[in-house]
């Protein structure tokens, strides 16, 4: 909050641009100011992103200052800027809503962050692509340093999406099943890899694809039991799985529309389906026979909603990140594969994120 | 189970008429034999059902023998006959799910039911339309005598339904607001009168007809606060409602597709909608984003299933029959208006029922 009122400021003072850069040495420049990517605007026009200059506050005894080491491009960044989110800056606006920083210095009065600290924003909104921030220490929670940068940069919103809709909507024992779709996504990988760590088992759909035997080989290294087409679980249905494992208890719909139907129909009976993505941009259709005489209950997960009403109950986030990570250092749970984009190549990424090509982009500050 | 029994044997030996009628005295007659609607194959073709006289078992030490005193005709009756309920008896077997008996014997070890009580069958499939029945102790459950014949033998299906969801899906103080469609049904006017008992505020969306501001005034004298057919609502919204009263917390759909639609979409963040019934044979469309940024939860109620799930703890059963008895002799909760009919006029209750015209028809015995 604080750091926006004082874009909102150097903004309106004609502050942002550092006129006489050449006079400051690097050190006071870090101290002083850091290199952002501001939006003025929602716009689709997502080149009017600027890398602009602007100051940082100086420290006070609450706050602290971190200096950014990586921060990923995701969907929901794009949907912020263009303003179609549910959650909306005050513009000007720095871009990014996930990422890592290093703790620089520290207030007297803060107790909880040190020199040195990892740590990760708790709420959306923060701006994350920059290179410093000064902000309250209740804004950021630590995270441990014996994971990777990327791990680490990554963590706070896919992989806790994951293990979140995995814990909270069912009562999952050892060989149960979960089936979903988008399980190429980010979130569906991590829920392949929790999954297969928590002894479950998982049935995976994905759209059908040209390179789609080396997409089931990749689902299955990370431990996906089974990995279908859309079209092959419309064709065969999925009676000869069920042979083999339960029914499941519990569904994670990403994408709505005829996928969003293919994980509801194969749910066992009193089933949840937990959405938390809309990827075909075509609602879910219900029949009443799924609620009343498969008794299958629907819900909704976003995890910035959770995480703001865990705000006050660190521990409790604390806990998730830790769960997570014990994962990452086991080896069950790994990175995303990234492009790591150095900060100045920013159009690249968000190109990318845009025309829905390659790899997840992460910004290296 | 054991009517059953004794209905497939008698079938196959032959005795379903009696051949010497005139021999038998009424009061010998009435202790082993009833009159009873039998359909021996799942057709669309109601008028296949017939009066047979079938013979009763004798009373067993766990058993008992009631004389039905009355019994609806409801939509499930006749799905159940089509054969495309999701339960369905064993052939050839008697029609109807509810109904008030009078018990007449009791076996020795019958601890519950006493001659002279009023009873109604606990679960589905029992075939209710019938003169007399001999059956288990713990199929039947008594209901109290100081509510209307008409009153008992349709309490619980209807009524009951819409205790259970005014209940168990939401915590409702008085004050919220419940939203509903299909408001002129038996179940929707059970709701506006339970709700209003509560001191819940209902918004009752009905489809346009003819005669709407006479029934908007029906439902208005049961206790709606609010009555809007589906184009009231399309068009202005309930803007101008929700200045007066809570977004609802709870939304009752009995009709799918766009009416289900417009309940979903007027929930309060948070809401839960319950599905009990798909009138309109279409999918509920629910877009990701209610389930994402509006948090709405979706459920289906059918009350056979919470009985069977219930059918050990008599103690709930008994507590939900008083409590909807309690608002029945308080003036709160009137029995459906219905049209009394002869029980040996039963094709005009089926015709009716079939052709989807006028009131509901309850058999009388």
């Amino acid at each position: 909050m604080v750091i926006r009122r004082l874009l909102r400021r150097a903004v309106r003072d004609g502050m942002i641009l550092l006129r006489n850069r050449q006079k400051c040495s690097t050190a006071w420049r870090a101290t002083h100011y850091c290199s952002a990517l501001v939006y003025r605007e929602h716009t689709h026009n997502i080149d009017t992103l600027r890398m602009e200059q602007l100051p940082l506050p100086p420290v006070g005894d609450c706050s602290v200052r971190v200096h950014m080491l990586a921060a990923p491009v995701n969907p929901a960044d794009i949907n912020m800027i263009q303003g179609s989110y549910p959650i909306l800056c005050p513009l000007p606006a720095v871009g990014g809503n996930e990422g890592l920083g290093e703790v620089i210095e520290v207030g007297s009065n803060v107790t909880s962050l040190r020199p040195g600290d990892w740590v990760v924003p708790i709420d959306a909104g923060f701006g994350t692509w920059r290179t410093g921030a000064v902000c309250e220490e209740d804004e950021l929670i630590s995270v441990p340093k014996d994971i990777s940068v990327l791990g680490a940069a990554t963590i706070f919103v896919n992989p806790c999406t994951a293990y979140r809709m995995l814990r909270d909507f069912q009562t999952l024992s050892p060989g149960c099943t979960v089936i979903q779709n988008a399980s190429n996504s980010a979130v569906g990988q991590a829920v392949i890899q929790i999954a297969a760590a928590l002894g479950l088992k998982t049935i995976n759909i994905i759209r059908d694809r040209p390179n789609c035997t080396e997409l089931v080989d990749e689902l299955q290294s990370l431990g996906a039991d089974y990995v279908l087409t859309e079209e092959e679980v419309m064709s065969t249905g999925l009676h000869q799985v069920f042979e083999e494992v339960p029914k499941p208890k519990l569904g994670l719909n990403c994408v709505g529309g005829l996928s969003g139907g293919l994980v509801l129909s194969n749910l066992d009976y009193g089933g949840t389906m937990v959405t938390y993505g809309g990827m075909a941009k075509r609602p879910l259709q219900i029949p009443a026979k799924s609620f009343i005489f498969q008794d299958v209950t629907l819900k909704g997960f976003w995890l910035t909603q959770w995480k703001r009403k865990h705000r006050e109950d660190k521990a409790q986030l604390k806990a998730m990140l830790d769960a997570v990570c014990e994962l990452m250092r086991a080896g069950q749970l790994s990175a995303p594969h990234c492009v790591q984009t150095p900060f100045h190549q920013y159009s690249h990424a968000l190109q990318a994120i845009i025309q829905s090509h390659g790899r997840k982009h992460v910004l290296i500050m």
